[in-house]
């Protein structure tokens, strides 16, 4: 684990006198002073991450990650697990939601196969890293190895350097896994310390009596696991996947790379809690980017003292609610650097208290 | 006002059967039913308006009005009056926030002077239509003639209609006016009857002891004039602005013409208050973009009937959070238009329940 050791270890503390310092810029922008509410807490949040006073916008890149779970067989989703592998190739012929909404804000996607159950015919835009043919069943015993755990988080970390050498200047999460709700919602019981039922939800849409299934397989794969919530590695590889493990290896890689990442909805922040309890300094370079239908995202975000950005009744996962808030990110940035101030444009300034 | 009632007559119910039909459409798409929330909710709402399965969005239009306030003498404003005109060059020179954000989602900018106290130079991009040269002091008597209304309500129908020709297939509105705040709310008491203390809010930033001026003046004017809340028109002209006028006739318009109309902040509420009273059923033509900051926005949404896209804690003003939300309308229709549907991408549909 050298590669996850270094990279936390170059996580540092975001630049709060930057941020500062952007409030005074936009302060003498055209405008009464924050009036642009969020986006000015964004356009403050970005130059602090960055260390960059006109930060880049363009490349706009969201991180796919897709997986298999072997808790499907316990009948916890709605959809069929080879569904996973299909969606994949839907991601691949663009004809998935997350594809539409990227190309919507000029994002790319960046599609992984981190652990998906099958073996995916090769493609140009297919990034090939398994860290398994999904993962065990966790009522039964550990979902991966703690081997398995470190590589799928440090694959993460390998899959966002490498991107960066194409440009990566805002990052998103995304994930497609049929079953990937329940191992986030065990993560989330476990870290949060929340009774399983407060953030266990209907996933991709089951009835009354899948979810109390649920919930039962979630507890007793927390019984017969016992993670330990103080070593989140011990959390991921008992109650996660490879997909989970691989974004919180993209969050961290982007906060050591002082690049904003937009985390997307409840898979998404199970992730980010990994990454958090890896390196609560990593917390700083999330940006929540809107609150899910599924119930336990709210818990979440709590935990993580994050405010969302949307609130759209999004449960669809891939990066889309990402994406959408990638787009706003653009536009707090677009408004610091492009809008003319008093003195420029030759407007007034207040005359008011 | 015959231009009015001709334009009142045209506006027909939407279509309820269109909306279900494209839910249908929506629910064989590759994700989860009802998985993009609201997003669903707007492609469901801009296919009855427009009556079209697969409406444009190239055509992104914000219409920023602009207009003064007699009531400004009475201190109302954080700004000096002068502002208006000089945000109008700043619009025109594109260094205002409305700019840098309508570019930022591919909408053009129509700005309108309305009723600015100023002989501004003329622009090639500017439609000089002032039916006053700012309102009165409504303090001491009527805003506006009945007649100025009307003309400033037809004013902003043949603007919107003009602009149609060059393509407006996703309209939203925005305004520029130091000291519109007061006549905003004034219209909002008048009309949802609530007590003006609720419905009047800090505009630019205003402090406590002028909070309470700007609301003693607010009541004073209603006393005065006495606006009958049944006729909007008396509303409009008593206590209203050239600007609001103007944008009650482009909601009404766009309604009438089946363009989805996305309605900005505080000052274009009271303007949608004046096209539903005029109307109700222009109300299911408009998208209501955010919850401003400003006291009082809750209750004129509320009284419309309509749930805001975002809430970004904005106030603004401009077309500011009409331009985030447009973007929204047209992801919405990229969503149903573009995605494939379970069958084309051989994607399994659900087993559960």
């Amino acid at each position: 684990m050298h590669r996850l050791d270094e990279t936390i270890g170059r996580i540092e503390r975001i630049d709060d006198a930057l941020a500062a310092q952007t409030q005074a810029r936009l302060d003498n922008l055209t405008k009464p002073r924050g009036s642009l509410g969020r986006l000015e807490e964004l356009a403050r949040q970005i130059v602090a991450i960055t260390r960059n006073d006109a930060p880049e916008t363009r490349n706009k890149v969201i991180f796919t990650m897709a997986g298999d779970h072997g808790v499907t067989r316990e009948g916890v989703s709605a959809f069929p697990p080879e569904v996973t592998a299909q969606m994949v190739h839907n991601f691949l012929r663009r004809g998935a939601a997350i594809n539409v909404l990227a190309e919507h804000v000029g994002a790319r996607v960046v599609v992984v196969d981190m652990g998906v159950a099958a073996d995916l015919p090769p493609h140009p835009e297919l990034i090939s890293r398994k860290t398994g043919y999904g993962t065990q069943n966790m009522v039964h015993g550990p979902a991966m190895t703690r081997d398995q755990a470190i590589r799928s988080v440090e694959t993460g970390i390998e899959v966002f350097e490498a991107e960066l050498s194409k440009g990566v200047d805002l990052a998103g999460t995304g994930e497609m896994g049929i079953g990937n709700t329940t191992p986030s919602s065990a993560i989330a019981a476990v870290i949060t310390g929340r009774p399983v039922e407060e953030v266990t939800g209907r996933g991709t849409g089951i009835d009354d009596k899948m979810l109390a299934r649920k919930i039962d397989v979630i507890k007793r794969a927390i019984e017969v696991n016992r993670p330990n919530r103080e070593d989140a590695l011990d959390v991921l590889h008992k109650v996660g996947g490879c997909e989970i493990g691989g974004l919180a290896g993209v969050i961290l890689a982007a906060a050591s790379k002082r690049v904003p990442v937009v985390i997307d909805g409840f898979i998404s922040g199970a992730a980010a809690l990994i990454a958090y309890q890896l390196e609560p300094d990593a917390r700083d370079y999330m940006i929540a980017a809107h609150r899910s239908v599924e119930r336990g995202h709210r818990i979440i975000l709590d935990y993580l003292g994050l405010q969302p950005l949307l609130d759209l009744d999004l449960r669809l996962g891939e990066g889309t609610g990402a994406a959408l808030a990638l787009s706003l990110g653009e536009a707090a940035i677009k408004i610091l650097t492009r809008m003319a101030t008093f003195q420029s444009a030759s407007v007034s300034e207040r005359i008011a208290p």
